[in-house]
């Protein structure tokens, strides 16, 4: 019985969960924000008890510093040794990391070479593991990648139509993201179906603030819509997803700002947001669809995205034996749901509208004649993480 | 029985082609290259017969000029007012054309506020109706949009995911491009099949040095690859197609390039001829496909391209009548059609192996059990325009 910590740094934030393992219990939860800023604010949830703070936190390793003292000040830990060890998600490993590793001088000077493939999350993960390593030095470090689920994708999937050697000079290539999600709803998926990994074809949706799909052929991750970065693929929460190149060009001059802010644009002014101008969530713009025409029309584009991707993947994959949900948007709201999947009726895929309406109580939520099990599994990415720092720091033994 | 010109002017070229119609018998065709250059080269074919020159011709009313006084010279017309009309292919013509109309001064002045939407096509398109207004007074100009055509796209297919203003102010909105070619073969399409404009759901490919797939949906244009410019969608010869944002930036500051220059990489140095290093002709990549992996790799992800956005139409349309290849390799590389179509299986779609060898001359290359016909139709945007310009002149009077 031990604790392990699963990380998750963003460049000004730090997001923790403490769980008892193997029992997967969590013990608390916090995040650490506004690092570096005047008014950071630390925040977390012990039992049924919110705690909230505000003080000047200078950077990640003074982040990391406050937290370990809570953990003791407040008792979920007697001693920090009880930590054994410590998951950290990465964002992007590049071609380096198929897997998840434990840290050590090697691993963190490849970790650098990747750092500027993510260049707002990379660099504190790093940052984070570093902290970590200084201020409790006893417990074993995983990095655990959201792109490691990905290095399956064969290169007709990755490569870009450029010139070739920016994939071999500059590592330019299709990396994909969630897939820490995608590995852990997989294998859940595999828990709660009759399917075996190598032989089944999935595509499973990740529509969180964050969105995009992955395609699965015989258990690997085959094609997924997120591309260099996590601003592609599917419209998101505040994301553009997939635009034409000529028109980045064709705003900045008209818009006069430079290729970064076109960029910030794209990351935080688009997506949900950007065409309903109600809101980046999907639930309020939903409330306003009877007066808003464009929160209808976000709505109609997110679902219509979808599925074509979804219709692209059925096209590669040619059988598709599961169609997984996940996510905030994914687990928590039928309608979408039932949008996406009403425009499946043509390969045989049927919703049953009774089920999709309690679809976490009731996981399978397709007709028994449908001729792909569409299911809704909640991600736990955290978990995931814990589970990979348990297994890779060798705790059972 | 009256001679109509059907004009298509870059932004350093005029290619003509001259029509005796209601007949639609071309009687004379040529091109006019590097105008503005020192080296301006006029080549032109009349039966059998190929010229060349190399004049300087600086301008496109100089061009203009040219090609007017060869017409007489060679005796390809006695006088010149047996031309009653000159059709111009205009590239976008933004919100505001979706037929062919003849050119007025309020057209004009409407085509002058649409300029910087093609900013390499556009304006010689303009000069070139201005410079044969001048020259030939008596023929009436017709303009033909390859945007026109798709203008019936619903909103949730051309609409980016980008605050909702720049599509106000700015016009940026999916376009598409091929729209004179997708009219010309839906309309053959119609003619050699039983099927009728209102009820037929049909994809066609338009495969050439640019290439792009277009989503038919009851006769009228509902979606497409191309978006607001002609560099996104599939790969193509030297055309990128579709990449993620972020890359782009990431790459300019890796070459130490500025937008423009980005522009120019994904236009005329990616696509096939990025991938393969060889060619960006598919002909010379397919001789080099047993030696060289790129060559190989080329060759798959332009095929695996086209499949993912087939397989996105069918989710879109539901319901396929028709899948038409035309393009110079829509209509010419046999192999090319084999691969695509072995992925629609999944939908019941079959092609004939044996009529694809000979697909020009069968028109119709699928099995009868085929849930979709597999048509081949060569397309012909030159006599389209022709037909346009001589039916809105309103010549059979």
């Amino acid at each position: 019985m031990v604790k392990v910590l699963a990380i998750n740094a963003g460049s000004s934030s730090l997001k923790w969960k403490l769980f008892q393992m193997p029992q997967q219990q969590v013990l608390a939860q916090g995040l650490i924000e506004k690092i570096g800023l005047s008014d950071s604010q630390v925040s977390f949830i012990l039992g049924k008890k919110h705690y909230q703070f505000n003080w000047i936190i200078e950077n990640h390793r003074m982040a990391v510093e406050i937290l370990l003292k809570l953990l003791r000040e407040y008792k979920i830990v007697v001693n920090l040794d009880e930590i054994k060890a410590i998951g950290h998600r990465f964002v992007n490993g590049g071609n380096l990391f198929s897997k998840s590793v434990v840290v050590n001088e090697q691993v963190l000077q490849q970790l650098e070479t990747v750092k500027e493939l993510a260049p707002l999350h990379n660099p504190s993960n790093i940052m984070a593991i570093k902290a970590f390593a200084r201020v409790l030095p006893t417990a074993i470090s995983v990095v655990v990648f959201d792109t490691g689920f990905h290095q399956s994708l064969p290169i007709k999937n990755f490569l870009y139509s450029l010139p070739y050697e920016y994939y071999q000079k500059f590592h330019v290539r299709k990396y994909g993201a969630h897939g820490i999600s995608y590995r852990y709803v997989f294998s859940k998926l595999l828990e709660y179906s009759d399917l075996n990994a190598e032989e089944t074809n999935a595509i499973i949706m990740h529509l969180g603030s964050g969105a995009s799909i992955c395609a699965i052929k015989q258990g690997k991750s085959f094609d997924t819509s997120m591309g260099f970065s996590p601003v592609s693929g599917i419209t998101m929460q505040t994301r553009a997803g997939d635009v034409d190149a000529s028109l980045l060009v064709y705003l900045q001059e008209k818009l006069g700002i430079d290729p970064q802010q076109m960029l910030k644009v794209l990351n935080q002014q688009s997506g949900i947001l950007g065409i309903s101008g109600i809101s980046s969530d999907m639930r309020d713009v939903l409330a306003n669809v009877t007066d808003s025409r464009r929160a209808q029309l976000a709505i109609e584009i997110f679902v219509n995205q979808i599925v074509k991707y979804l219709g692209a993947y059925v096209a590669e994959l040619q059988r598709v034996d599961a169609l997984v949900f996940t996510g905030g948007i994914g687990e928590n709201i039928p309608l979408i749901r039932q949008l996406i999947c009403q425009q499946l009726g043509y390969i045989g895929i049927k919703i049953d509208s009774a089920k999709n309406q309690q679809a976490i109580k009731n996981r399978l939520i397709s007709l028994p004649q449908s001729t792909a099990g569409i299911w809704v599994i909640p991600t736990n990415e955290e978990l995931m993480i814990a589970q990979d720092a348990y297994r890779l720091a060798d705790l059972k033994a």
